[in-house]
């Protein structure tokens, strides 16, 4: 087919009659799909099953001290040393949580706003705190930062990272804007990698606000789908030391994608000072996290080896869903000049972008058709995409069979609304 | 021996002179002992180890949902119906969270403090908010009211709880006090539990602030020492919901000191007004607690019957240490005159109580014979015990020979310090 708009109107007419009638057809098998949110599925859940009896009543749990009683703040020595070799650092910047990234970067906003950071003012004192957020983004740390009222300033996210003339400029001149939030490799949702170059222009700005931070969401950082063909993004850790800013950053990442999503473990990286600060409050907020379940972890994956080799399995599963995925947008849509999409090398996720205005009447009339989407516009600030042009692809959970029905469908509604746009009806 | 009041200075002058050389035999022994921290000894915590096995490679994790991925922010039906039963309520009332109550509890305040309870302001937004805080009192509490600037008022605790009058007179005239800590079951540090007519008299305050909570830390709800000689406080959420309070409580359990304190399971239970509240909020901040971890308790406990008869078994434990402490202070400081002491029925301590102005030189005292203690004041807030008197025992943590020498040690100590203090030396 050649592009749409070179379409003439009875071209158009004719095509959207032959799709809606399709439409119908799908409509009628009230088909019940899902490609809304990025879950692994279930055989990925049974890769990591093993994990469940590497502690049991036969084990010795008294380490460095007892771990099955109360104590110890940053983790095991076990965990802290996993952790920080996945994070390319040294424990002393470790601290290993429970079983949620998302709380651990919660409790980081939550804390900026009572306490501040390295006694700077709590930002509750004051009248106004900015975030940047690159675009698009993850709806979940868009979320934390709106419930605490925080302004967020739109990024245009761009193909090896935030726009950093934009980010310098505010950063730099803005003593207002406090933090930004960065999904640095496979970013949620355009499946795109941060630059060397991005990097190092984020370690040397001179933040106009000295308590400034970097939220660096490192979720998808061994998350990939190729052995041969995989990105890597610099430390930031190491880079914003050696640019003078070793307190800029807070780097998180967790086990929810390696082993269990709700019942694996997390942890943040950052400077020295930080983390006697976050200590200084995590004292008076937990005795400690479940040393047990670090224990397991690290009794099972032994060291980032034995985490690359499991991440090969399930890449195995992810990677041929993903391909599936990218045919049939290719086969559908290629040439007709109405989407474009990223072609990822790791994480959970596709970003298409459709015909400006088309986004929400696209994932509507996949709903209704029975293939639930994320909702347009969740990839922005305050859920408005002001283009109504982004839309979240999340080929994980639904079983190989669905998700190829779901891609189908999608590429339908794709091709049905921007007929219906060009027509103008 | 007769009080230590009624004697002359001479025979004041001989028994310092028999105590200190006691004293310097001791210290000579170059002890280690510790009876600091509510912590449960090894034995107590290798009751719980078949725990670990109740959930393997084999287990079917798949129940009403997929328990190992993301997603239930309240908790497992099977563990909501679990903590229900416990805390004498239905399930909606109930959340089950992760390892630590006391991160519970400092959610709650920084949630008060960052957004307000059901609409009313967040307290960072107004010029003052009071706590009421029963003293001697737990430390961890105070410890957090204190970093959110939160101003404490102490309310003397009772033998039958807190002094209701006061409680009443501040609650219903002071619409900056936003909240009371409670331990109404053999409470941290004096082992005594809240009567009935405590419990109907909380619940029937009618408070001038709106949002103000009385929290309800049920830590010891099951933590007898004795069969047939327990103690039972009244529920407090059905006594306000009688009295038309529904939203004046949060209650907290978790089962730290039935499991392992560093990996057990915790709940709160609240009006579903207030739950409702709280999940709002928790949406936010986290994708779930454990829910493998939540099944793992199930599996093995059961239901309150099979938790009853494993708490009998750390009683089995605990019972004979709290005897032999009481039976050394009975038997060297009987008849004294120079302190008195708490008979708990049930929970972690004792709590003592020396000749006004010598706690802090007992502390010191047995420091420096090698064996630790709380910090005098630790149970008051601000770490300040106006009287210098109070001082909390913790038998659990050493095993039977050390905690007995330390109790030992103790006596002395108190006789020492005593002595001087009527000699004036």
């Amino acid at each position: 087919m050649k592009p749409l708009k070179e379409m003439s109107k009875d071209e158009l007419k004719d095509l959207l009659t032959k799709l809606e009638n399709e439409y119908n057809e799908i409509k009628a098998k009230n088909l019940n799909l899902n490609m809304a949110r990025g879950k692994p599925e279930s055989l990925q859940l049974d890769l990591s099953m093993p994990l469940l009896d590497t502690i049991n009543s036969q084990s010795n749990l008294n380490k460095a001290m007892d771990y099955r009683n109360y104590g110890i703040l940053d983790g095991t020595d076990e965990a802290k040393v996993f952790m920080a070799e996945l994070l390319e650092t040294t424990v002393d910047h470790v601290v290993v949580y429970g079983n949620s990234s998302l709380n651990i970067m919660f409790d980081q906003i939550s804390r900026g706003y009572t306490h501040g950071y390295l006694g700077n003012a709590p930002w509750c004192k004051l009248d106004k705190v900015k975030f940047l957020c690159p675009v698009p983004g993850y709806d979940r740390h868009f979320a934390i930062t709106e419930h605490f009222d925080i302004e967020m300033i739109a990024i245009p996210l761009l193909e090896d990272g935030p726009d950093m003339d934009m980010v310098k400029e505010y950063v730099e001149n803005d003593e207002t804007v406090k933090g930004i939030w960065c999904v640095p490799q496979y970013a949620n949702p355009t499946g795109t990698s941060y630059s060397k170059e991005t990097v190092e222009r984020f370690a040397s700005l001179k933040p106009a606000a000295k308590d400034f931070r970097i939220f660096w969401d490192n979720a998808y950082i061994i998350h990939h789908l190729y052995d041969d063909n995989q990105d890597h993004v610099e430390n930031i850790l190491t880079a914003c030391e050696k640019a003078g800013n070793p307190n800029m950053v807070f780097e998180f990442c967790s086990t929810a994608k390696v082993s269990f999503p709700g019942a694996g473990i997390s942890a943040l990286a950052t400077s020295i000072d930080n983390k006697e600060d976050i200590l200084k409050h995590m004292t008076v907020q937990t005795i400690g996290h479940d040393k047990i379940n670090q224990m397991r972890h690290v009794e099972y994956f032994k060291n980032l080896d034995g985490l690359k080799m499991h991440m090969k399995k399930h890449a195995d599963i992810l990677r041929p869903k993903f391909e599936s995925v990218l045919d049939i947008f290719e086969k559908e849509l290629g040439g007709l000049e109405i989407g474009t999409w990223t072609q990822p090398k790791g994480g959970y996720f596709i970003s298409f972008y459709a015909l400006d205005g088309c986004a929400k009447d696209i994932v509507k009339a996949c709903k209704e058709a029975g293939a639930i989407l994320t909702n347009a516009g969740a990839t922005y600030p305050y859920g408005k995409d002001p283009k109504d042009s982004n839309i979240r692809i999340a080929p994980s959970f639904p079983p190989m069979d669905e998700l190829k029905q779901a891609a189908q469908l999608f590429t339908l509604c794709v091709k049905l609304v921007s007929v219906k746009k060009y027509l103008n009806v």
